[in-house]
């Protein structure tokens, strides 16, 4: 007879792994190779945070030296004085959860590390919305910007597919019922097309994205002694970035249009991945991928997992988007609630946007035939 | 003693009103003056429908007759003899409860109407989904239209009540807390400047949404014997639509986006509301608005309704968008779960999107006061 | 040569058709059959809401009269003189624009027909609120009733289904792939069993939802002069309703829980539609359907349109739960943004459920053959 | 001057921090203590989800022991030979991205470890989803455990609230504007009754998702050679499960139900977040918190943090409900892409409930004053 306990005594003695914070299924060391994207989660992940709102302190300063809101010197001291800045980011965490963001506590401590006489050098006239806004426009410069050389590889491997298998046959198909004979050619169109289109939408509305936030409290550019548009050019010009003609802490049209974007993408991708997965059935037989998946029970199998997630990865940001929507209604000059909504919903998709297109790549490397030659 | 029976007794007397098929509010004679908008309605009910449905299958016979894949006085005899053409409506809808969609009867009466001899002049090469969607693409450039009208005179209004009352004071305030003063014309910039953003990616977009669909059943025009690309030249320059270079059954991307737009502005505008809905409360006093609603039971309130529908139109339509974006993922050629979600989520989110508008403009015609002069 | 205006004089003489206020697909008579279900509109119709909202000022004047706040001869001739009670439709309708419900034009026009003396026997103490929320409840007590039919009847039809063909193969699928083989009775066993569970939840939650409203304009009862409690033990007991401890005019919870079920409910249908639509697959070929679907270009086609629709139904509701849990944040004693956002969504769900067992028991009906014999 | 490279270079020597691979906010150090709970997350994270994939192997090599269909020594050594087993993880997760889930790979390392004469001890019969769903049951018990626990504490802790301030006067407030008085008590009622429903549901829907999975390959149990229900009599009984009279792998209602909850939980927590919000207001003043959060730019500042996340929370459990409902469209004997949805919306759903309690109950102990007395 087994003692009851032999099982849990076992158990006992496996060993203590990672105990990361979140349940996201991204950070589940089990899942994650399949799941999250660390090239677009790192843009929104602690230390680039941290360096980007280094950064704009930095240059925020540097343009009071310049422009003389605060002596040049002084200036030119505290930026120097901060080359040896570490932040105490446990102490960060802990005030974002009294605070609500990060940035009191930050610039206590940068204050404190350059110390009283310098101190004043230092974010004045400016507010955290100002930093963090600023910190999530480059995060989503940075994003389009991978996201289109992904975009743009896909549409080279899918054009490569259309060339060398495109006059093979297929059941044209609606309404999941044969229709009538189509090509290769035309089905993947159907897939290349909206890629295309996704490039045009993305340099149209990048410039509304990507633009300076400094407004000051509550977002007029009044706490800088008149110096705020000057201010915002430079920095503007340092971080490559439009400079609006009003801050935009409570217009969130930008942001969620991106967002939409984002959503436009992965459906596109979702709708490959659906075809593909119908392609792949026994009895339909349209399609063969190396390197499907296995079976714990059948080892038989080829499961199109590629495919499938697409179309999870689809569905999962259909759902965001209506988050993002929602985060429209940003109520009188700063609303904690619809930020925060942002936050929570922003970076899934752009991680999620980008995982995707990785996984269609690599999907559409894996066929090895497709339709009738 | 009244008897238990009385209260049904008169009940029994009550009229019969308006038995409307559908549960939606805005078919509630008792809610829809304040949530239904007749103008944008009918782009999308059955009258417009059909009518553009038969103006589609005319200008195709027409594009036949011209081009010569019918004999020109067959395809002129089919065109005067629907002139007195008018469908069974109800034989239609019952149809689309078998077949899916209103296509196939409407067709069968079409062709029953010309009789045997001139039936071939009708539809051949065409399919369902070039008629609806065409239909529906017409529906969305009125609607356009519509709301760009519609937009333009809100901001007229915006930028009205901002040079008549943005000297005023008002308290700015972030997280719902008093912050610091800002004027009238610094919050009602925040309305303003995302509607003429807005604008602006209105125009961008409309050349991706204004497109004929002609594809015939799997989407590649094979059904019009190498005359498929002629004849949609004619149609799109009959319609005023672009000729997209490949049949988009399936390529849902540009409608997506458009309800991505859609629900931008009743964003902007959820966010007007709220701020007045915040405004307006007793305390903070920093509005007046003409017309409020009355409480059956506390006559002396004033309640924000307008605002507070404007609320709740932004939220409505971030539920829809997500469904819409569900459509993305539209299977092979073309997808009956994914195009019939479509018609379930875009017409509602047109007609929230004008009704908004007109709240909106007519609530900032209430405007009394506003901040402090 | 066919002139340019043809088509348009064409057109011209096509006649005027309805012109429905709503732009919802449900109220398009082209489609209407598929999606609305007349059965379950009529509860959240003009007429049943007018006539509850009469049954409710009825009863509650009658517990006026006999717990003695209004004389009971007044009491009863105030509701013998509302026998002849017609209500001016157009201008409730009207006033529910500018008040954001129809109950205080209700209320006018009742107190105007039974004249001054007897007014003060209607409505006194009672808010709009616990009027609108009474009729919601009692149309949702009809619904579930209605919908608990119709799954019992689904259920009967799927065990006759799965009694009859049970023994058929099947190839069990996983991930879209042939697995192993299963037989019919398995696969209808995923069909059945979540609608009894659906059944074991209705019982649970209906007393939470079946509640009556009356707590007078704070939801407090405190209007009623200490008798708030008798007359809602009253009402509770003509209405069939349970008597809440508390008002729930800002507690939603029982209602965003049963449209929970709604969605719980269309989902398994939407299974079963799901898997059907890929039985029907022409490769797959295991179900056949009579009464199919045809197409206006491929006659040879037997669509699967009942199965699809579940599937959008599905996903309809998928998307509106969404908006009702976004409800549940219903600030202070009443929000009317919350409140309305519920009135879009709640019949919209509860019509798509109805609709979906309909067309689900239909086409269980259609199933000529399931599996191999 | 101060050279442009100064900023870049300072920002170079910014030390690297953590890299962690997910975008989400909660596994952002600066946000995490605001948004993460590292008890909820735990449930759902690597470690639990390993050694629970282990207890459920473990448990069923011993019911094969026990039975006979494994000799009992076999049975027994296999056992014990796993007692020194650790995983390798980096190739369970590399594996996953081929596989799209981690079990294959793991059965691969148990087999492996106990060496092919043992190896047919473990795993026989089942599936990975059999072992999946599993896990994903025992840690929505803990998790029902552990909400059960907050809800109790944040019910005493209302309760003593109510009972010590109940007396105070707030004006009731119906959209957003002030109607007539009620107490403390009436307000705090609101936010107290549905956590006691909460709790009587959660009773109600616990069995229903407390269920053992044990199917085999595609949910029939055939691949037990006849004992599969003596096997799960056994599991069910070691781990204080439910024994479904049908494997659910493609049944999800009872998971997606349990995500209503969820969402019903932290929507009753966002009302009350709302409420503190609005009363904290300047102006209205009707409640002083302590510990409020800091501003970077204006030190006067108490924003209400708590109050804020728990409507951002509700909001963000509303949003990711709609995407579990899509997931009850599972198709076939088991869905990859809906089964995917389910894992990547569920457990942030659970950490954003267990969170959304542990900030209300810290909420309500910073309550210095609420009313007036």
């Amino acid at each position: 007879m087994i003692p009851r306990l032999n099982v849990l005594d076992v158990l006992d003695e496996f060993p203590a792994l990672d105990r990361t914070m979140t349940a996201s299924i991204t950070a589940n060391a089990c899942y994650a190779p399949l799941f999250s994207d660390p090239e677009m989660a790192r843009l929104f992940q602690t230390e680039l945070t941290l360096q980007r709102m280094l950064e704009y302190e930095l240059t925020l300063t540097k343009a009071f030296g310049e422009i003389g809101t605060v002596p040049s010197d002084i200036a030119t001291d505290a930026i120097q004085k901060l080359s040896g800045f570490a932040p105490n980011i446990d102490k960060i965490g802990r005030a974002t959860a009294i605070d609500g963001l990060p940035v009191p506590e930050f610039i206590r401590q940068l204050k404190a590390h350059v110390g009283e006489e310098l101190a004043g050098a230092i974010h004045t006239g400016s507010t955290s919305q100002d930093l963090m806004d600023t910190v999530l426009v480059l995060a989503l410069k940075d994003l389009s910007d991978l996201l289109q050389v992904r975009i743009e590889g896909l549409i080279s491997t899918l054009t490569i597919l259309r060339n060398t298998m495109g006059n093979n046959d297929l059941i044209g198909r609606t309404r999941m019922q044969a229709a009538l004979p189509v090509t290769v050619f035309d089905r993947v169109t159907l897939w290349l097309d909206p890629l295309e289109r996704h490039l045009e939408r993305l340099t149209e509305l990048r410039p509304r994205v990507e633009l300076l936030q400094l407004g000051g409290p509550v977002g007029t550019r009044a706490s800088f002694h008149g110096k705020g548009d000057e201010i915002a050019t430079r920095l503007s010009q340092h971080f490559g970035l439009g400079n609006p003609k009003k801050a935009w802490h409570a217009m969130r049209d930008g942001i969620v249009e991106y967002a939409g974007w984002l959503s436009l993408v992965t459906g596109s991708l979702g709708k490959m991945g659906q075809d593909v997965c119908l392609m792949a059935q026994q009895g339909i037989d349209e399609i063969t991928l190396s390197g499907g998946g296995k079976s714990s029970a059948m080892p038989h199998k080829q499961n199109p997992i590629l495919a499938e997630t697409l179309v999870t990865f689809a569905r999962f940001n259909s759902v965001l988007i209506g988050g993002m929507h929602q985060t429209s209604i940003h109520e009188q000059e700063r609303s904690g609630t619809a930020w925060a909504l942002e936050w929570m919903c922003l970076p899934q998709m752009a991680e999620t946007t980008g995982k995707s297109l990785e996984l269609a790549l690599q999907m559409v490397d894996q066929i090895e035939s497709i339709g009738r030659g």
